[in-house]
């Protein structure tokens, strides 16, 4: 299997979408269910075992040298943000896919099995999940997911159930520690470093602390025409100056990002001076402590705010994920291979939160990221080199002979 | 027909909703409908001949001395912005109803024929229009009005047909100018000048010159975790920088207003730096000149915040509205009665935008206004006295009376 086979595949999904001419895949619709019946294609075709979960994961399994050996998990997600890029979780998927067909082809079994896992979630972005998919298979999925609703007002239990899923049978999705050796995921660095340093592939040290939380500000709603500018409390004025205080706190402290990606004014009118307004905020830093301390000064903002507005300013956490460091051993292994494949093996905070977070909880976890054009994510822009894909199948494929050929 | 009837008829259409709990009636829902079909029982009960237009709005004749003469005009509308109040445009139809049946129940007719008007839209809340019901009478309706989309997607031409409308006879709704003898509206003032000068009801000069647009900001999407803050194009940030710019420059001139009442990010996901970004400005002064300079102020700031922040930012004319004075013959006869009824004639510049702008092109137009608890108004906590509704129905009959003996 080679690369070129792996840029086609990602091209070839993105005819899956929610909306035509756009890139968007959420969670338990079905033009996920699409795209993970392609790669379920993909995956018999190259002689893999499939299996789809409770929470529509997909696993394709190829044995090791015993059968039912625990297994070695290589993977990522097919969810997509609205409007998104075509590698961002697939590529992980496809590549994981390409070296264990590269194993099927000449029948080698390694210690372990190979497990190629498809997650459903992991962009959270339909229910304001973290690794949802993920979260399931190391028995962390959140008690009250499956009641959240969508903004359509669609439950996340009727949603699965429409796909296929089974809510009730959340609880089996969870693997046996025992039985998992550890995690390796490929994945777009989503920032702009290894292609600064003219370098194609970088082996990640850990995943960033971040929090996110969803803000409610309480103001008068009034007619647009006739309140004076002096009496207002205008909850979507103070959402701005909320949002801009957030900015200069992510600007203040280095390595810090502060983000507000949704906002929503009501009632929403022109003619109609908000009375309400909810925003999200996601802040991430990879020290824990420091992460803390810009949570402490966003608050203190929006106290300074709420009262020099009259308005009131509440909010709730969404998810809280402290940082996680990648396993020292398989860092070892993935180091040797990048450099046993001709590069200088780059350490890489990551930035974004990735699957490994949650697999964490249940096995060591490591993750190789690979060059991206412009450092561009979350957008159709998204983009990587042919010859960069064919590295990284190279190093992964090296990588699981050294797992195994090690006690 | 007394004050008490009006109150409870306010009271009785808030069930005509489109959210339970909360008062919401936009332009051609089932809601408004309903609504409407209330206020022609009532009509017809006092022997009001109805009718309803191709944009149904609804019409209740009584005849005047001779058949088919002349109308005077009188009225308001029924649609409603979302979780509104129950007075803005219902009192002014079920008043103008209230005086109509007085003159009905005692057999009195006038030189002209009195018409109660019942608009189907006037706040514009679901496409963006202005006056569109008082427009369609005017002869005024905008050529694309029935092409635009509301949020859901669905044209205008679509929400018409569906509520038994006719997008095709929409000029089959412009009035004969020659037939139309004037306007009169009474309307909650919204404000809160009568308030606190302890007068029921004031007599209106003209209606403020408004602007309304459609800002559009164009950033960068990106991962909010893996880009740094400093490389950041973040449309909403630029939004909230513009809707902060509108704010003050509203705040540095007297009499100035200036709302954003609609904001949209896109994509719209937590952990995705917003690209695109969409505002609603509604900028009103009672002075052409002096509205033209405050959005020259703004179209300065937003050409500021596109060069700091790296983003593009255009905007696009919702409507244009110069200020539109009271008849001077109506508003004597106003003073007059006003007067008579025992209060001083205040007069009063409109802050908020009604239909007699737009039925200032095909007649002379007046309006009054009445007191209403704390200058509330689109809010849910709207409220006026049952004693200066009585005094405003006085006034109304007393002014009819005498406009039918002046020759």
């Amino acid at each position: 299997m080679d690369a070129a086979t792996v840029m086609a595949r990602c091209d070839a999904l993105q005819e899956h979408t929610e909306e035509p001419g756009k890139l968007t895949r959420r969670f338990a619709t079905p033009a996920l269910e699409r795209a993970t019946d392609a790669v379920e294609g993909w995956m018999r075709e190259a002689g893999l075992t499939t299996r789809r979960d409770a929470v529509r994961n997909l696993f394709g399994r190829y044995e090791g040298a015993r059968d039912d050996a625990p297994a070695f998990l290589l993977g990522s997600h097919l969810d997509s943000v609205p409007d998104g890029g075509r590698y961002d979780g697939p590529l992980g998927v496809l590549t994981a896919l390409a070296v264990v067909e590269r194993f099927a082809a000449r029948g080698e079994r390694l210690p372990f099995a190979l497990e190629v896992c498809a997650f459903s979630d992991e962009e959270s972005v339909r229910y304001g999940t973290t690794y949802l998919g993920s979260s399931a298979i190391a028995g962390a999925f959140g008690d009250d997911w499956l009641d959240r609703v969508d903004r359509d007002g669609i439950a996340m239990r009727d949603a699965l159930r429409a796909v296929g899923g089974d809510p009730d049978a959340v609880a089996s999705c969870a693997r046996d520690p025992a039985d998992t050796v550890g995690w390796l995921e490929l994945h777009i660095e989503q920032g702009p470093a290894l292609e600064a340093e003219g370098l194609p592939i970088g082996v990640v040290t850990g995943i960033q602390a971040q929090v996110r939380h969803r803000w409610e500000i309480r103001g008068q709603a009034g007619h647009a025409g006739t309140t004076p500018m002096a009496g207002r409390r205008d909850a979507l004025a103070a959402g701005a100056s909320l949002l801009l205080a957030v900015e200069e706190i992510g600007r203040g402290m280095s390595d810090l990002v502060a983000t507000v990606g949704i906002i929503d004014a009501e009632p929403g009118a022109m003619n109609v001076i908000p009375g309400r307004v909810t925003l999200t905020t996601d802040i991430r830093h990879p020290d824990d402590v420091r992460l803390g301390a810009a949570l402490d000064d966003v608050d203190g903002a929006a106290a300074a705010i709420a009262a020099e507005r009259g308005v009131t300013i509440s909010r709730e956490e969404l998810s809280g994920d402290p940082s996680v460091p990648c396993d020292a051993r398989l860092r070892a292994v993935l180091h040797d291979a990048v450099e046993a494949e001709g590069f200088p093996a780059r350490d890489l905070a990551s930035g974004a939160g990735h699957d490994a977070a949650a697999l964490a909880r249940i096995c060591p976890v490591a993750m190789l990221f690979l060059r991206c054009e412009g450092g561009i994510s979350h957008n159709p822009a998204e983009n990587v080199d042919e010859l960069d894909v064919a590295i990284a199948l190279d190093v992964m494929e090296r990588a699981l002979i050294d797992l195994g050929a090690r006690p």
